[in-house]
């Protein structure tokens, strides 16, 4: 790679503006670790524009992140969801590779259009996969839902609607979760996230703030839920 | 707008004061996102002046306002409890609508001369809506009480009372509980603060120091009592 | 008061050093705020030097108190606990009150040559309290109590030994727990710290460092004993 | 002590790089301390390289430590798990003495070629070793174990595998659990760190990166674990 190539590589993740994506990641990821949302490198956050997409590194320090470390990839890209072929714009001269969520958040570009999507390991979510297990998806009702939008990119949800978040069966590998997060985007198209049982969940939305706006808003419903459920209080009401 | 009236405009939001009310909205709401009150948009702070309302905006992420995204009304409104004909002193370039909260803001300026009014949607608000939801009210007795004030702004509370906080039933959309809300300051005009079933919780005080540690005192009532409820210990004694 | 003499007041809370007492109850104030020990006003810290004592102001923003705030006690007083005549070197210019803590502070200075005293309103505090009612006194033993010291001022316990901490019935007032505090140190000489009934704890030690480090240790062990005793586990063995 | 020796010494634990062990430490300690575990003076990080181990002072606040108080030790020593003639090639000017788990450091570096070992209080790891007490091990498995290591330095678990984690039991002095340190680690070559009994965890990894992300893994598998097991769900599935 020339020196000329090298620094416009570079070009793409450095930025003074707080809101360039390379920056965002960074901080979001460091946010979402207080939150405790990406503890022992699990998780992140990946933001496409009109043409790129900016994804973290895999097996890193989530609150470390810097924007040297973002791998910058074209979109669309030649496979819908690209499992190996993968081309970049931009990879971090440090021995990293991609975060293994990559054909995940494509699934979210692809079939919602989606900006931005998050993953987080929330114990609140993993809590819900497992409360709810029986029934592999997560509902409830008459909480403050309406931060969270039909399909995770359509109008929001009413106060009086009935959330459902389906729940996937957890794969060894992150990238083998791939079809079956699709599926579950296919068969519940106003599904606004997935969780996936004992490990996490994926919630994108039109750009970043309503990805994490929403992952808050859903966390927060799970954490009710939760706390509802252990306490012997139904969280669906009228049925 | 002539551009000598924007700029008139952008200095009712523009000091280096960090207790200019602009100032505070920002710095509090991040604040409130740090303690759990306003994620994924939720909840705020409003302070008013003699003769003009600061408001934040709707539907934005709490933790990331700034100053120029601040409203500015005067105060008093042609209506007393503005829902729809608003005059405002300034408002955002960006596009923003003023909180939804902002009729029942209103009612704590016009019924109790609030000085500032916080709307938080904490899950331990929330809980004790659902654990104290037969009766409607939240009771709690011989806890540290006395930071909360009879009404929101008379004289404080004994160790020795009850804190009583009446829940009103929610609605879809925030503005309909201004009625709601309304009856239930008149029917306990000793409450402090108005909890919304399955919601949150809107409390007051003459100022906005009065309202952020009225609203920590009951947080922490509320935190305390839900703990107690699950644990199996009455919260009222003496009944 | 002549200019003079304020500039010699001030003089007594202004410095450059961090570690200066004015400094420190600024900043550890705002550090106990982040941990919920003193949410609504409540709780705070005073130092004791030599011959003088330092103290935050009664029903302020423990987050926000600033070096201006602080009073100034010469140490000793006239009374060994001073209920009303109390003689200060420096008042703060703002109307403030100094802690209603103020006596009990003193019952640590006088009855264990303490150089600092911590109250806190801590939930695990308070919890403990109320699931170790029915004996006044909470112990555990075989936990991490190596770092609280017996009496609060003599060699740390071990491992071995069981840690009590007597409880105090909780009255309207703060100064009305004076004589009570004060016969609960007097009868139980080894307590390193005194829990109040459904109001929270005071904690003392030589300097303000082993008054923090043992308020810690103290509120983890709270803590842990809530849980083991709510998910039906001894906190004592071997009795 | 000559005046350029002890120059030779600071420069040790001077530097201007922020991943200086020296500057590590004393930042890694503070966020732990944030997150509960080293509240109290307990816990702790220590980092080796090549030649040289960097370790915290022992009873000291860990949120407050300075490069300069960081004692820095030749490695190896002359005994393979240096008790009481421990060679120093710097020691803090202050009067304090090195971490009481300096032995118990040593057991991952002799025992798994650690470069950084993590000791932590936390309240999830205590849970754990006390709800699994009876068998006196640790076992999760179907989480999110992936980011623990076999034996600490290994490949990592995968999603199917039931991580084991063996519990010892407490002793009064820290340096007397260096011997069933060692015998747990050589009874249980894949363990990736060890419970102590009521006490808290030792975890190790082959840098302090690695070390710190599985005990944050780890951390995050005794907190949901310690809810599945008062929830009343397996954590062992498939026996």
């Amino acid at each position: 790679m020339s020196t000329s190539s090298a620094q416009q590589e570079d070009a793409l993740v450095t930025s003074t503006d707080p809101l360039h994506p390379a920056n965002l990641i960074s901080e979001l990821c460091a946010s979402f670790y207080t939150l405790g949302w990406v503890t022992g490198t699990g998780g992140g956050i990946c933001i496409r524009t009109d043409d790129k997409v900016y994804i973290a590194p895999s097996g890193v320090q989530k609150e470390r992140i810097e924007p040297a470390h973002i791998f910058v990839l074209p979109y669309p890209q030649a496979e819908p969801s690209p499992h190996t072929d993968r081309i970049f714009l931009r990879r971090p001269k440090l021995n990293l590779k991609e975060s293994a969520c990559t054909p995940l958040f494509w699934n979210a570009f692809t079939l919602r259009n989606a900006g931005s999507c998050i993953h987080t390991h929330s114990q609140n979510a993993v809590m819900a996969t497992l409360l709810w297990e029986k029934d592999m998806i997560f509902r409830i009702s008459h909480q403050m839902i309406k931060g969270v939008r039909i399909g995770g990119n359509g109008p929001t949800l009413s106060y009086l609607d009935t959330l459902e978040v389906p729940i996937i069966n957890n794969t060894p590998n992150e990238e083998d979760l791939t079809d079956s997060m699709k599926e579950a985007m296919e068969k519940y198209p106003s599904a606004a996230a997935i969780l996936v049982l004992r490990h996490g969940i994926y919630v994108w939305g039109d750009d970043w703030q309503k990805a994490k706006t929403q992952t808050e808003c859903l966390d927060y419903l799970f954490e009710i839920g939760v706390k509802m459920k252990l306490a012997g209080l139904k969280t669906v009401l009228n049925e």
